[in-house]
């Protein structure tokens, strides 16, 4: 197992007057900030930022893009063809381009957000079309997705670096998933409970589950929530807890190409 | 005087269900694209569109930034500071490259638009934030401008290539501003007219004027708008007398860099 | 039969500087208007003019409220709650209420738009979620539903008057239902065909099928949609055939209540 | 001087998963609750809990429309004409009414927030297309406008119920305005210093201005803000100051018609 992990998180979510999470906090906790892209959530100034504050803290910069549904906070499901998924994904990468090109920084990588990334997750076609999205962009673009989706095979497929993630505070099913929102188990409130299993998963490779044996998972990355109200005790505790392992947090990627 | 000349109009300025002038006519009459990038007006899908037919038919594609103001589609003065109007510019111009990724083309200049436009060519500190943003995002983007305004000059000194553009469908004053809307002459509506006086221009670089002499005009580009009614009538017109007059058109930038 | 008929159309679907079909002239057609309320599509300035024209040409105004989602022309399933139902429902007839007091004129109905009207007429939960809104804000309103579906059975079981209403461009199944739109026979689009077959169902109470013999079907209204290319054409042509059948066409309730 | 005086609050100012100012706390505190409409802020599900609550604890609801300006939460002018002000301002109370008309509720009186509000106070032409706009909706719904401006007069014009308020955090100029936030004097942070003021006006009707000696005002209500982060400490001072004082807080209206 790597002796270092990276910690991201879903940040920039704020938009006009109003504030989402403690951006300022959690950029002084997590490697990569996976930022919002004015569609579900952020606005130029935003973007800007989010962008610059990330700059000065050496986090890595990555795009998310999520659907254009500010009420539902790009959590719906909203009916897109494939073709209209590349022009969603494209434009937002695009648009925080334009932003990090102000700042002086670059996008790294990118993370899909909420149902669109669920759906991602889901389907291979709609999987493909994001990667595919990502690579016209740039092909230097990474791409982070939950280990063993297939988003995540879709971006090793398009030739793009993809690198997989688990998150701080789901349970786990045997067959790999999360453990689903309506049952037992599937949410982890406990800050030292996520941390105890976090060090284990990156001391041995394996995640304990709610249903059979510890099994055997990838992960380069820590997701750890920004919007929800403990997101920075966990993240600080999480961070504490993998120092006294002696695991360093360090991002995936470089902060600049 | 060249005997070339580019012809631009503002296209891609539908907006989901909505048309807004024909962009398939206007794209087989102009040279060069202005191209709406999702704020005043487009989406991803239209922006997407629009560069794909752009393409199709060589016409070089530039962003055309504006408010975000859909129901005032980009006309009414929105108070900004320097830094929204940076930030505003650079993700627009963003969102309209993520776009062109996936269509495989280049987005190669940028013209403002609206009341951000008649802002940015009144205001030397606005034109320099808009330079500044378009520098940011790329250096390779050119400006295209009317004529002698702050925001002509505000291109120029950003060492940016900055090319002028006068109206084919608008009187001139003698101080090379053009005739308010308010006032007679402001206004050619008859092709015939508008044609004369760009083919006069082009022969002589001599604009005339409602209140004297003709002055003296630079220009690279004229402008057609596309949201107008008779704007398909006024383009097939000009480019039909302009041929007549052995004046080419031609794009003042090549559609590829 | 009753010996007149109303004629219903989607109307007031612009929105800023866009058009959305020809309202003036279909003001002049039809008899009752389902004006959209600012969601899927229209503005303050788009529900004040509709509501005046209606007003000047005698045509009664309904509610046309929709999913709030301009990109998808409110036609694309967004997830709700009965709740959120309820509340987008209350809250866009509210907003044209307060247009039409502006106007000096009254809205009487409503009838739910696109992809919420789908769902409205599938599921009767929904169903009645849109009549519990519609008979909070106000029971003196009525409402237009398809003939047969969960949405028309939600009205009279609220006890609000509830009137159904048949389409001058859809083909009909046996059982009731439209032809869906990938199957042949779905749409119409000759006028005169149209119109044929709406004099023979007036004559009759029964509607042609394309599996079988001719059904009976009530209907107090016909809709013909707005937003069409050929709309006028087929309001007319159903119009003058109408009157050449003996057939009045009027309001299925009166202008002011 | 009235023994009894009203405490009014912007509030219902959250948007789809944004959260602003603490609006269960704040209807604690308040006796009126000026609730955003859906324009510069709030949505249907918005507006239907802040009402919910403000019923749940017997405070008076008004409608607080403003300018359709998310990302500048409606504090920037943007240009309208006096029809559509007129439009705007009925269109929002409409929908207000719509979610109260679902909470058994009624929406009693109207104050104009924001850009549009500082603009209805300076422009007598503003202020009557305001009170046309609420009158047209129904003369039953009061208006709460800050003393002396153009929107009072215009209210009391008009033949509405017209109540003035004062503000618990502002300094005011000896000539009865306030003393713009750009001055020394311009905004009172500390709570104690803000109730003492205000009792001292409630005791003698004279009001202490930063320039001379206390001029008379006329207040039915006081105005704590709701979206500034001390504003439940502020309201909670004042009303205690109040309480010891001997002065009541009621609303300016019943909270049924």
């Amino acid at each position: 197992m790597a002796r270092t992990i990276d910690l991201n998180s879903d940040l920039g979510e704020s938009f006009g007057p109003w504030q989402m999470g403690d951006d300022a906090a959690m950029l002084s906790l997590v490697t990569s900030a996976n930022i919002a892209c004015g569609a579900h959530a952020s606005d130029p100034e935003t973007m800007f930022k989010t962008l610059t504050l990330a700059r000065e803290r050496g986090v890595v910069a990555g795009a998310h893009p999520g659907f254009a549904d500010r009420e539902g906070f790009g959590r719906r499901l909203i009916p897109h063809s494939l073709g209209e998924v590349e022009r969603l994904v494209a434009t937002q990468i695009g648009a925080l381009m334009g932003a990090a090109a102000l700042v002086g920084t670059t996008v790294r990588f990118v993370k899909t957000h909420g149902a669109l990334g669920n759906w991602a997750a889901a389907d291979p076609d709609v999987a493909a079309a994001v990667a595919r999205a990502v690579k016209a962009v740039s092909p230097d673009l990474a791409m982070l997705s939950i280990s063993g989706t297939a988003l995540d095979r879709a971006g090793h497929d398009a030739g793009l670096a993809s690198y997989s993630e688990i998150f701080a505070d789901r349970g786990y099913l045997s067959n790999g998933q999360l453990v689903p929102r309506s049952k037992p188990g599937a949410m982890i409130h406990d800050p030292e409970e996520a941390a105890s299993r976090l060090v284990a998963f990156l001391e041995t490779g394996l995640m304990p589950v709610v249903d059979g044996a510890p099994i055997r998972l990838e992960a380069r990355s820590i997701c750890v929530h920004g919007d929800s109200a403990g997101a920075v005790v966990m993240a600080r505790h999480v961070r504490q807890r993998l120092a006294e392992a002696g695991i360093g947090v360090a991002p995936f990627l470089d902060a600049a190409s």
